[in-house]
């Protein structure tokens, strides 16, 4: 790792701005960075820099820019598409939040809270409960993954049905500017009108405009009642009208609502220890359903299990168990972790992170498995995932006995014929997990050109050096 | 009204493109279009333009941008700050969207509807009622303001505590860029990271990026009920720790908690007929308290009316009358409503739309009422609205006896003293009315200057002809 050619000095000047042990250039502690967590992509740098202020954040941007070294921003470095993975010409300094794990402030009066970008997002949920508050953005990787991650990629998870993606979560961000300015933009109000709503453009634009150093993130109250289910019903169309009664009789307070397959169901209980089929029968289609919120009257449990009823009594909802226990809940989310978990065992799997409009979803899935099963005869098709948001990961498990490297080699031609059919749908090709570097020129067959020519036109105009995570989520030639 | 100079030939090429009972010069009909709704503000302009379509707006706008002619966009022209009149030198087109009413598309299922800019937001909420679904965008205007300057302007209205601003109804736009292309982003999905998300950036811009020709607006479920009540409270401190608790108690069903002080209800009874106190007493403060959701069981009003009686033995509620039936909720509302026709009454009033973290707002009233009253003895604040999002409209009554005009006379004066106030608690001099051209100036006061850069950086690159409403929201000088 020699340094920059154009800039022999960055490096101690680096040194200098944050302390010698705050910039990395061991091979051992930097290889982990290097490479992403689904480990497809693998890159090189100069160095690892871990800033400890949103000035020194500054001041090591101001620096890389001088010496137009592109900067790589890493938080929690869970990206599904190697969007925190540098290339591989070894020019590029890592960035790491992870010193910046501050909590500002916690206002619970106004169901704010400030905190630094490195802080973990289970750590951020726990504050709130301290405040007796709800942070409701939850996902997979909560337990390592940073917000200021999350919010770059503008995350997804569980509970998006009630409470949106993380770009709602937001009020007011703070960003070091490709330039090195910062930009304190940490509104905490919940009506601002005063120009143009800047914070939107730095979620969801993967580091590629700016460094998110910190956010105002709303809070929540915490809910009084949850009530959860599991459900088998008559086909994806009835889990669709199932959706909407349960939505309007829980007054919307329905935080998830998971469909899985038979299949899912079949693997898990095959290779995942505790998993459990809470109903007796076997169908095609499940849905697993929660609410959260309520009186603290029982109301909810009440109009959830009522809508089900109703549901049952019209055919739409075959069978049902409502969970009667919080532990019972839980062997429920057990089962539906365990669908991801158990498709690792047999053999390898094509994925996809797609979203259609919810009313699409039927038709979108009949097309899309025909589709897969005249590609590969034999392929399992384990679609499962956010119905309530359209979104689902509509995962191909290989053939029984395949060959699972010659089945994985037509990844990226499963994934184009299945982006085909999304887009006539006009649906998405990367519903929670951003574009990164994997999904760049896949994302460009679609989009429309001067979307594309907008995307670049702002790019160009907020980094003109093209320094912040180039080669991420747009192709400026 | 003479063709701009520059290009004499426009105004037949607009009759040509649009028909010419589409292109309007006659004084008469476009003298309403020169005015704001204020009357603070009177304009020029070439032509009143009104296209069918997409394509004819479109065609427009690339007619314009090659003369260099100035569009000023108009929706149902209620903008309280100028946004939507032209200034005086006449060489500018208004474009309104009066024609492009079309509903495109209506889907139950994934709660979405299509529609064209020029549609009335009452228009829509009808519509949406047809479906047996709620389009929540709720606003005095809502008769006559159009969606298109809805979402150009995110405005707020009465439902934003449950539904948010404008801006959270909004899925996908269609919008006519400056240089006459159009970008179809009429996405129908929750859950879309694929790159950039542009549409925020035309959510508030009012007109200087391009103009909305249509939009995807999401649908919710009709509330199965709802619960209103009007409360006496010890001052504004208790009211906000009754809103933490009613919003925990209703599941955070609350759409409205607009507060009210003594001097406003003294007010609507003095001269608004039908104007009828709740209360028996009188007491310094009030909050109107809505919710709506439940499950149709009655627990949401018993949780409300159970966290107004925990409130009263505790001593934060002193009084409270809730409604026992719609025509009683809407006497409530009526007395809202006279708040606003009663000022009117008493001579001028000096105006301010802001808003301040919740947490803030006693003490910015406090301040802020001190501060007017040094400035104007004997003036009379009127502080009420939105406080469960902080935005108050603080409005100042002139003394009683005192000079209108003279009182009227230092607008400007008492407007930039209340900024400072709201300045030094982070809170915003335009929560929901927009900057237009009445607070560009303004506003550049408080903005920080990066921000203000990077606004003028996305203008330039979005519209560097300047065509877009010039002179609103940011000068680019």
């Amino acid at each position: 790792m020699a340094p920059s050619s154009t800039c022999p000095e960055l490096l101690s000047q680096l040194g200098d701005l944050l302390g010698p042990r705050h910039v990395v250039t061991e091979r051992d502690e930097i290889a982990p960075r290097l490479i992403d967590w689904r480990r497809k992509y693998t890159g090189n740098a100069l160095a690892l820099v871990k800033p400890g202020t949103t000035a020194e954040v500054a001041a090591v941007v101001r620096a890389c820019a001088d010496c137009r070294t592109p900067i790589v921003p890493q938080g929690g470095h869970t990206s599904l598409v190697g969007g925190s993975t540098p290339d591989l010409d070894g020019r590029a300094v890592i960035l790491s939040t992870e010193r910046l794990t501050r909590v500002r402030d916690v206002d619970p009066v106004n169901n704010t809270m400030t905190v630094e970008a490195g802080c973990i997002l289970q750590s951020l949920q726990e504050e709130a409960a301290r405040h007796d508050r709800l942070f409701p953005l939850s996902l997979a990787a909560e337990g390592t993954c940073r917000i200021g991650g999350n919010l770059a990629t503008n995350a997804g998870g569980l509970n998006v049905l009630r409470y949106g993606n993380a770009r709602d979560q937001v009020l007011g961000l703070e960003v070091v500017l490709p330039d090195g300015q910062v930009w304190d933009g940490l509104r905490t109000l919940r009506k601002d009108n005063t120009g143009y709503d800047l914070k939107q453009l730095f979620v969801g634009s993967e580091g590629t405009l700016g460094i998110i150093t910190a956010a105002t993130l709303k809070l929540q109250p915490q809910p009084l009642e949850a009530a959860t289910a599991f459900c088998a019903v008559r086909d994806v169309d009835a889990a669709l009208d199932l959706l909407a009664r349960c939505q309007q009789a829980t007054a919307q307070s329905l935080t998830s609502f998971e469909l899985i397959p038979r299949i899912g169901i079949d693997l898990s209980l095959k290779h995942v220890a505790g998993s459990v089929d809470p109903l007796e029968g076997a169908y095609d289609w499940y849905v697993l359903v929660e609410a959260q919120g309520g009186h603290g009257d029982g109301g909810l449990k009440a109009a959830l299990e009522g809508a089900l009823m109703q549901a049952y009594e019209d055919g739409l909802v075959l069978d049902a168990a409502p969970a009667e226990s919080a532990a019972q809940a839980q062997t429920f989310w057990h089962l539906r972790e365990a669908v991801v978990e158990a498709q690792r065992h047999e053999g390898g799997s094509i994925k996809h992170d797609i979203a259609v409009p919810v009313s699409s979803v039927p038709a979108f899935l009949t097309e899309a498995t025909a589709k897969v099963h005249e590609m590969v005869p034999g392929i399992r098709p384990v679609p499962f995932g956010h119905l309530g948001d359209g979104n689902l990961h509509f995962n191909l498990t290989q053939p029984e006995g395949a060959d699972t490297q010659a089945f994985l080699a037509r990844w990226d031609e499963v994934n184009a014929a299945v982006h085909d059919i999304v887009a006539r749908y006009r649906g998405s090709i990367s519903a929670e997990h951003g574009i990164g570097q994997m999904k760049v020129a896949e994302n460009a067959r679609f989009k429309p050109p001067v979307e594309l020519e907008m995307m670049r036109a702002i790019k160009r105009s907020l980094d003109p050096g093209n320094i912040m995570n180039p080669g991420k989520v747009i192709d400026l030639d």
